[in-house]
């Protein structure tokens, strides 16, 4: 399937209703840093903390009538769950959230407070696949993947729609890389909006699955990623994976170090809470610094929830 | 000195330049925590991080020519010190600071990086008393109080201003008190620009003086504090008690897990840095909310300048 700029167009008029338009910030001592004019999209500010929310409205708002009337389905322990949770929420359909028994009470806690059913199971992915087989089956919920769909990829790229609307002339943008959901909707959106604005990617050195997969042409998977960046230990999709080949300009590695250091920049200059997968933008683009100056670079800050008892600082 | 409405417009007009006009948050969560509608006026963005940058930059701007040209000095080990550096270094003028020897080096730093020239002392109020003479004496700079002095009242009176400007209908508005400052001005922008906007205090039951005093009708000092709230451990002074003591309505003791309570809402649920001394104001909202059910309300978030390191989660 090739996401057109109609699509994307849609796509924010079918989900913008319920989304926030997030607050553009900037922050001049950043700036002076940097030597370029740094320009941050907040989806730390997003309705449940991160961009998750806008691709699974989509998705679900795609659903027909009837499909809606079993409800959704996925499993995941980060974002996505709380966003799939909150988005049927309001549309009033009901979601079936499979998470590893092991996965953090406050996480559990956000899902269900959101009215998400969570359905336990053992902390591998056969446990979890066949899990959420089973919930399908008894329930017949619709499925919905985190990022390896195309629904959820256009509604990601709402993001960098809206702030390539309140700012036109971007050299480049800047996005962390999981799944690649994110990365790829920024990338359509840059490619239809605004064809001379390059977009990059930031990969943890310790999750660098994307990075090989750039190299090498096809997708590596994620082994054992060992990163702070807990929204970016996910493998690229045969969905997400096509579009980041093409439209990607590069993808930049970057040291725990360097995230924690970008991560307390953010929270110490510019008075925001934001996760660890959001500074790796900001630290790969400080990483690479010598290209930009003087340059205006967008910034896609993810998302902003994180534990606050297990800060690195 | 009476401060009328038309000082406190001069005042806004004044210093608006050199300013970020800050917005002003919202969060459904919270509101429906609270059963009330609450308005966040966020100074945690301004410049430096904190209100306080509006009085200093008043203070500065009403000196005479001569008076700037020996420049300005102050006794602080908190925000006021980097306000008043930075606020000195956009005036073009000299800032001397006089903190005790045992201040963080982070906050040494952070007024060498706006200008300051420090000068260290005993850490002891006689001690830095006589620093600051010598300084003046020295020097000829032109001392000014972080809050006991009208200009820097009418300065921290503008954040109340604009938060009522934007929301003309508030029930009550939420503020802080150390020494006075941005509630003595709080009250003032309300009693002229809002007559029907109540304004209440929150204040650490550890550092409860404005409280006692508030009660006794007259100053009562600050002594041995103990709180996390670090910018709320300075005594009433005898310009900003008077104000208080007509125009607010009440002050609302919080004790320290209330505190934190509110400083992780803000944080988790806003994604917001804040100090603690600004979850005061919504500690004390929390502790009375019943009486403000669906009630209009403003907060003044203080400021978000917090050692990251030092945190109480």
């Amino acid at each position: 399937m090739i996401i057109t700029k109609q699509n994307l167009l849609d796509t924010h008029q079918r989900i913008k209703g319920y989304m926030h338009r997030t607050p553009v910030f900037t922050s001049r001592l950043i700036n002076e840093i940097l030597g370029a004019k740094i320009y941050f999209k907040c989806e730390n500010f997003q309705k449940m903390g991160a961009f998750k929310m806008r691709g699974a409205t989509n998705a679900i708002l795609q659903l027909s009538k009837t499909e809606k009337e079993f409800g959704v389905a996925t499993h995941s322990s980060g974002n996505f769950a709380q966003a799939l949770a909150l988005a049927a929420k309001l549309q009033g359909i009901k979601a079936y959230v499979v998470m590893p028994s092991n996965a953090p009470e406050i996480k559990k806690a956000a899902v269900r407070g959101y009215g998400g059913e969570i359905i336990e199971c053992e902390p591998n992915l056969n446990a979890r696949e066949s899990t959420l087989n089973d919930v399908v089956n008894k329930t017949g919920a619709v499925f919905l993947h985190p990022y390896n769909d195309y629904h959820v990829i256009q509604g990601q790229g709402t993001a960098a729609m809206e702030l390539i609307e309140d700012y036109t002339d971007l050299d480049s943008i800047f996005a962390p890389v999981g799944g690649g959901g994110l990365l790829a909707g920024t990338a359509l959106a840059a490619h239809h909006f605004s064809p001379n604005t390059k977009v990059i990617a930031g990969e943890p050195m310790g999750a660098d699955d994307a990075w090989q997969s750039f190299q090498k042409g096809e997708i590596i998977p994620q082994t054992n990623p060992i990163t702070i960046a807990d929204g970016l230990l996910t493998s690229l999709g045969d969905k997400t994976f096509p579009i980041i080949k093409e439209h990607v300009e590069d993808i930049v590695r970057v040291e725990e170090d360097e995230i924690v250091s970008a991560m307390r920049l953010i929270w110490e200059r510019m008075k925001l809470v934001v996760e660890p997968s959001s500074a790796v933008a900001l630290a790969a683009l400080i990483k690479e610094k010598e290209k930009y100056q003087n340059k205006k670079i967008g910034i896609i800050i993810s998302g902003g929830n994180v534990q606050l008892n297990k800060l690195p600082f």
